[in-house]
């Protein structure tokens, strides 16, 4: 009886324990699925702050960008095509970018991106290759042509046929393309992204 | 007459010479003309080769790009999204950041893009803000479905209404949006992109 009756006390703490752990671990998530799932201002305002300071400092063109995990921002980034001689270093891309290097992961997985300014064509693939929850945005693409920006001219040539298009894209099929393919569909130690 | 005589042939000499220097200067021009406006099937085989490498190394996915510029390559590149943790190392976007460092430039002027496959909206995008003369791809977007990838998804996913989308955007406008774009508009000695 003795052995039983400790045996009940242990018991009764494990499960005391467990419970507990449970119900913290359980909060803990709750908290982080709120945080997730719930539009926070000082992000939307820290992203417009930057894309203020980028043009104040003189530092790349009017926009900025913030990407939060877990109630946390992990990376922010102003546009910096201009210092960078660089196209593709949009507000959204430097922070997409960052916030993998942060996390070592080429995925955004439970993140949130907050920009200044809804994001352009390149933006918009690069969200959905990186794949955050969702993105929430200041100004409008109308913002951005008033402003002088082409964003809503991409827009409009994606929906072109290839021929009508401003820069033409034209198809070119040498003999061996699709090989690449046809090689990563039967590679079975690839990385799937 | 002797002085005359002197300057005459002088001044002959030099019309000859820049005569020369002329017909050779337009022919260089010539030639750079006729490389950037004539698709050369050498560079996107290596495109095609540098995608084909990319799967048998595990260095990244099934996608190889080329820069040529007046005739010759500039900067190449495979997709290095899973090694680098960069979801927007695409092979376009890697060759348009490396051929920017090249040129010291922002702008891919005068240039042509030899991509393995149609870009994806990211890539498009990009190509866009780089604005190369024009773009040569050998796959469609449906073989890169067809290997498994999401282009064709994005392409949908961008005449879908925000709401619609399978990551939502959502606009919230918070005060002092805009501001950047006002800055923007007045600031004198701003570099344009």
């Amino acid at each position: 009886m003795k052995t039983w009756g400790k045996m009940g006390v242990a018991l009764c703490c494990v499960c005391l324990l467990s419970a507990f752990s449970g119900d913290k671990g359980q909060k803990d998530e709750e908290e982080k699925e709120a945080a997730n799932h719930s539009y926070n201002p000082k992000f939307m305002q820290e992203a417009i702050r930057i894309a203020v300071e980028n043009v104040k400092n003189g530092t790349g063109g009017p926009f900025g960008a913030v990407v939060v995990k877990d109630g946390k921002v992990i990376a922010s980034s102003g546009n910096t095509v201009t210092p960078d001689n660089d196209p593709t270093a949009h507000a959204e891309v430097n922070a997409i970018r960052k916030a993998c290097k942060a996390l070592g992961s080429f995925q955004l997985t439970g993140c949130e991106v907050y920009t200044s300014c809804e994001p352009c064509p390149m933006c918009l693939g690069a969200i959905y290759w990186a794949r955050p929850e969702r993105v929430y945005y200041a100004c409008t693409k109308e913002d951005a042509a008033d402003g002088g920006f082409d964003d809503s001219f991409i827009y409009k040539e994606i929906a072109l046929k290839e021929a009508e298009r401003s820069i033409p894209f034209l198809n070119q099929r040498e003999e061996g393309a699709g090989e690449e393919f046809r090689l990563w569909k039967e590679k079975e130690d690839k990385v799937e992204y």
